[in-house]
C-alpha cells in the first residue's frame, strides 16, 4: 500500500483527503503489529514461565487502547469533515470495525498473560503445553494474514483465512479433550489444565476475530456484508462477477 | 423516545431524515429485546435441562444476525446519503458499534444453549446451578439497563451499569472458585463443572458488552470516547460541566 494506491488517489482533488485515508489504513497496520507482538509475548511468557514478560504485556495494553481510540477519533473526523461516499465510506466503516476487533485481541493477549502468571507458580509439564504452542502459532499466522489482506484489500487472502480458521478450531478442540483427560486422571492437575483451557479459548477467539477482519475486507472490496454467509456462497458470488 | 424527541427533530428540515434516525434507534431496541429473549431462553434451558428450548435458541440466532446486518446497512446508507455531522454522526457511529456488541451477545446466548444441551445429559445437581441463575439474572438486568440508557441516551444510567458490572464479576469469580472446589473433590463432576464454568464466562462477557453499550451512550451524549478511562474520571468531568 502507498499513498499512490489507485483505490484512493485518483478519486480526490484534495491531496490532504488522500493522505488522511492512507494514514488511517497504515495506522490500522501499526495497531495490528502491536497486537501481534502482544500475543507473541503473552504466549512466550506462558510457554517459558516468564512472569516479567507477562507483566509487561499487561502494562503495555494501554498502548493498544490509546492507539485504537486515536484511530477511532480520526475516522469520526473524516466522516464529519470529508463526508465520504462509496468505497471511501466503506473503508472508514471497515477501519472502525477492524480496530475494535484488534483492541479486543489485545484484551485476549492480556488474559493469556494473566494465565501465564498463574501457571508459572504451578510448573505445568512441558508436554501439556506443546499443542498450545501450536495453536498460538496458527492463531498468530491468521492475524498476520488477516492484516495482510487488509493492507492489500485482497479478497482471496481474506477467504483463505476464513478457511484456515477451521484448523485452529480443530487444534483447540483437541486441546480441550486432552486437558479433560489429564484432569480426570489426576485431579491435582486441574488448576494447570484450567489455565491451559482458558488460554486456548483466548487463542481460538483470536482466530475468530481474524475472520471478522477478513469479513470487513470483503465488505470493503465487494460492497457486500458477508457476515453470517457461508464461504462457499461468497466464492460463488465472486465467480459470477 | 419518540420521533418528536428534541435531540433529533428540530435540527432537520427533512422529516424523512428525522424518521431514519428515529428508525435506527428503535430498531436497535428491537434487536436488544431479541437478544435479551435469547439469553433468557438459553439460561432457562440450562437451568431446567430443556434441550428443545436450547435447540430453538441456536436456530433463532439467524434472526439476531439478519436484523444486525439490516441495521448496519441502514446506517451505511444514512452515512452515504445524509452525511450526518455532530450529534447525528455520533448517533450513527454509536448504533454501528452497539449492534456489533448485541450480535456478539447473541453468540454468547447460543454458546450457553450448547452447554445446556451437553449438561442436560449429565444431570448437574441443583445446588451447582443456583449461583449461575443469579449471575444470569444480574447479567440480563445489565443488558436491559444498558438498552434503557441507550433508549433515553441517559448518561447516569449508563454510568450505573458500569458500576454494577463489578458485582457481576464478583459473582462470576465466586462461581469459578466453587466449581474448582467441586472438581477437586469429585473428578466425576469435572465435565458438568466445566460446562457451568464456560456458561458463567459467557454471562460475564455479556456484562462486559453491556458496559460497552453504555460507553457508546456516553460517547453520544458527551462527544467523548470514555473507553479505557475510569468511571471516577468520567464522573469528575460530568461535574465540571
Amino acid at each position: 500500500m502507498s499513498p499512490s494506491d489507485p483505490d484512493t488517489l485518483h478519486e480526490h482533488i484534495s491531496k490532504q483527503y488522500d493522505h488522511e485515508l492512507f494514514d488511517i489504513r497504515s495506522r490500522v497496520l501499526s495497531l495490528g503489529g502491536l497486537v501481534e507482538d502482544q500475543i507473541h509475548s503473552a504466549v512466550k511468557a506462558l510457554l517459558e514461565g516468564d512472569t516479567d514478560l507477562a507483566e509487561r504485556v499487561i502494562v503495555d495494553d494501554y498502548k493498544v487502547n490509546s492507539l485504537e481510540v486515536s484511530i477511532d477519533e480520526e475516522c469520526t473526523q473524516i466522516l464529519a469533515l470529508r463526508q465520504p461516499t462509496a468505497r471511501d465510506l466503506r473503508l472508514v466503516v471497515a477501519v472502525i470495525k477492524t480496530i475494535t476487533d484488534l483492541e479486543r485481541i489485545g484484551d485476549e493477549a492480556k488474559r493469556i498473560a494473566r494465565h501465564a502468571i498463574d501457571l508459572a507458580a504451578h510448573f505445568p509439564k512441558r508436554n501439556q503445553l506443546t499443542e498450545l504452542g501450536e495453536l498460538a502459532r496458527q492463531a498468530r499466522a491468521l492475524i498476520r494474514d488477516a492484516l495482510d489482506s487488509f493492507a492489500r484489500m485482497d479478497v482471496d487472502t481474506a477467504l483463505q483465512v476464513a478457511e484456515r480458521d477451521k484448523q485452529v478450531d480443530s487444534v483447540y478442540e483437541s486441546i480441550m479433550r486432552q486437558q479433560l483427560t489429564y484432569m480426570m486422571e489426576d485431579p491435582r492437575l486441574i488448576p494447570v489444565s484450567l489455565g491451559i483451557m482458558w488460554s486456548a479459548r483466548s487463542l481460538e477467539r483470536i482466530g475468530d476475530r481474524a475472520c471478522n477482519i477478513c469479513e470487513y475486507v470483503i465488505y470493503y472490496a465487494m460492497g457486500k456484508n458477508i457476515r453470517h454467509i457461508s464461504i462457499d456462497q461468497v466464492q460463488q458470488d465472486l465467480m459470477r462477477r
